[in-house]
């Protein structure tokens, strides 16, 4: 296909591998367990995407572009407005990820944020049935997987951010699927994708950390309806000379792309976070509750905190005096100080109210951070002296949400009705959860998406 | 503003300082020769938008965004079609592009294509006078060359696209400036810009090389206007650490951004293109037209041509069997062996039909190419072997079009009708360029894009 082609290797024409498989993958292909861990990330970003619709991003990003929107076709979830499908994938995709407690793969990348508002946007304004959309979910997760580890770590190092970046390929393969795109439109749809690949890590800690997901949402399926008007992209967009894996990293592997596809899914390597924050301070979350739990401890019995943490937990949250609820998700200083003070660390810790809280503030200034390169991010030692002269300390090997310590169904339901209830009320909330776990037997996808709309 | 600021230095703040400058300037700040060549560039890209409507980029463009189209608040240059202003702002910006026939600042950038179709979608959405576009305009392309030139050669030579990359900074400082950005929010806009600065080399030869203008447009009105709305940014997005000038380049020197802001002018070094293909090859155009002329050359003469080019010249157009119309504008050879059997390149060389004429492939066939690096992109040599064994030569020092031999008004007039009389008919293209060069003078500027629409 592609004009320049040094020789056959599967390497060598890794976009247009990936194309094939997407196009020929069948929904039986998809083993049962890849299905219910489907059904388990719509659930979690469901209510990621319904919790996260009030926050002002959200206001401001309907400010702005309402004037501009097209027919109500789909809806937005956890609001009352509707709009037409590309500019609910704008805002779906900036609600799901703003809150950042929606879903995390164990390597990299938030997988469904940028996906999911795509397909549930899509689903609203030609119907499709909730097994197509599982198949083309998990073909997403996978597409998008496979591109971001591809260039992965060195692209993550340069401070890319891997869910705006890898996330366009999910979105548009996802999309690419949906609609039936022969091998050679898919192949430019991810060309077209990588034409749009964008988001950065100095971004952390304001709007534009969602907005990322947003336009890798919008983006993607905007690359698949072009490709399906055969709008013509490289065809090596991702492997070719300056394209994707050369540009956006020092180092790109294209056999991630191609190697062992239809033989494993990511999917099945996907986490939920159980607090509202970045994974990477999640085991430090875990130590404190620990602690406090196991001797009582008031913040005022603490003299001294010392975290143990790893180089990547340093790296993203090292801000010790932050001012506002977003900037408090990138410090791992707050969510100590919120785990210890008010036993939980979910959105009422993240208001900046919380961040800017006396007691916060104080306990803030006790904690003092080593970095130990044995550490994985999921991993941390939290260590006190108290008032009264004791040591005491604890060590998380596998924080709560990871794939050694997973979630259960029953843990990501209550995370969901502590998401949506305030929003939706018990009764649709309830409803929302029942269809999210139906999900593929529903012959209207888009239903589920209805439910999700607060009702005005 | 910032929270990590290392120094006061102006350097460690740039985005800021950019933004400051951006509001405090006021339209009189601006010289009447950098306002005239402000209209010489607004009627090349009016040419070029108009020439480009009718391409089938834009066709398959429309078709897939139709469906999602807001109320019809702006024209299509060249179209009949309205659409909303964001969507506007796209197509505008692809169909200014893909001829690869508009304005080319003296170092990087395609300056005018990211940034007028943000601000005559704007213009058409809500009335705005000349003078003020006019303003507006002249401070995008300071922005976006900016910001281009601070990570410049390096950024390009990994394999970015600069005016898909740079151009989205140019879009929102223009829409900014209109829109009355403060400080803080044109600091939060640009921010908002490197978020979603995208376009890879690997797409030229492809539709998608001219969707990196249209969505540089679209990007850019999107950044000035969550902005203006409070959507926050880092304040740091280009200069902070993992922000735009560090992740999109080897090498960022802030203070090509700081430096003798509002002492001169980046307008003041652009240039207009003779031949509807890249800068780089317009050099062996002149040189094979020269020889054409000198001695009444015909293709059946010319034994063999040897093509002495710059290096970049070959690094971008050494596709030596194009079978497409764009893939034809990305060939040295196909260029030099339209010159010499059509005696002109315009957009009638660039069809597939003439990319594929028997004789244009035979004689790229005779075409034998050297890289000299002593020459710039600008410059060239064409020398010949002619059958009845004489050898000819003619060395161009500086390509028509460029700073050292600038295309005249009248020229620039002439190209202007030849894109658009077809579409448009003499009288309406002859009123067009009328509003062109009286832009300054326009109480509503909106009046020169409802003009350059087709009638239905």
């Amino acid at each position: 296909m592609g004009d320049v082609r040094p020789d056959d290797a599967v390497e060598s024409h890794a976009t247009s591998v990936l194309a094939r498989f997407l196009v020929e993958s069948r929904p039986e292909d998809i083993p049962a367990e890849v299905r219910h861990e489907a059904a388990r990330a719509i659930l979690n970003w469901t209510g990621c995407a319904v919790g996260g619709a009030g926050h002002e991003t959200i206001d401001h990003t309907l400010a702005a572009f309402g004037p501009f929107g097209g027919p109500a076709q789909a809806s937005l979830f956890g609001r009352s407005e509707r709009t037409d499908a590309l500019n609910a994938a704008l805002i779906n995709g900036i609600s799901s990820h703003l809150l950042d407690f929606d879903d995390t793969h164990a390597r990299a990348i938030h997988p469904s944020a940028p996906v999911l508002p795509a397909l549930f946007a899509y689903s609203e304004w030609q119907a499709i049935c909730g097994r197509d959309l599982v198949h083309a979910f998990v073909l997403g997760v996978e597409a998008e997987c496979r591109v971001g580890l591809s260039v992965y770590p060195e692209h993550h190092d340069l401070g890319w951010h891997i869910t705006g970046t890898a996330g366009v390929f999910g979105a548009t393969a996802a999309i690419g699927k949906l609609i039936g795109l022969t091998t050679q439109q898919m192949t430019w749809a991810l060309g077209i994708a990588a034409a749009q690949a964008a988001g950065l890590q100095v971004m952390f800690g304001s709007m534009c950390k969602s907005l990322h997901a947003g336009r890798a949402a919008q983006n993607g399926l905007s690359a698949a309806l072009l490709a399906k008007q055969d709008f013509t992209s490289s065809e090596r967009g991702i492997e070719g000379a300056r394209g994707f894996g050369e540009v956006y990293s020092t180092r790109f592997d294209p056999s991630v792309i191609t190697e062992g596809l239809g033989t494993r899914y990511e999917l099945s390597l996907n986490m939920y976070k159980p607090y509202a924050c970045g994974l990477v301070v999640h085991a430090v979350i875990d130590g404190c509750l620990a602690l406090r739990e196991q001797y009582g401890l008031q913040p005022e019995e603490i003299e001294a905190i010392e975290l143990a943490v790893s180089p990547r937990t340093m790296e993203l949250t090292s801000n010790k005096e932050p001012r506002t609820g977003l900037e408090g998700r990138f410090s791992v200083f707050h969510v100590a100080a919120a785990a210890l003070i008010f036993g939980a660390v979910g959105e009422a810790q993240f208001t900046d109210a919380s961040v800017l809280d006396a007691r916060a503030v104080a306990l803030r200034r006790r904690i003092s951070t080593t970095v130990d390169p044995q550490l994985l991010r999921t991993q941390a030692s939290v260590s006190m002296r108290l008032k009264d002269g004791r040591a005491v300390t604890h060590h998380v090997e596998h924080a709560l949400g990871t794939l050694g310590r997973p979630m259960r169904d029953a843990d990501l339901e209550a995370k969901f009705f502590g998401l949506t209830e305030e929003t939706l009320g018990a009764e649709q909330a309830r409803s929302l959860a029942g269809l999210c776990w139906s999900i593929e037997t529903l012959t209207d996808a888009g239903a589920l998406a209805r439910m999700a709309a607060r009702r005005a």
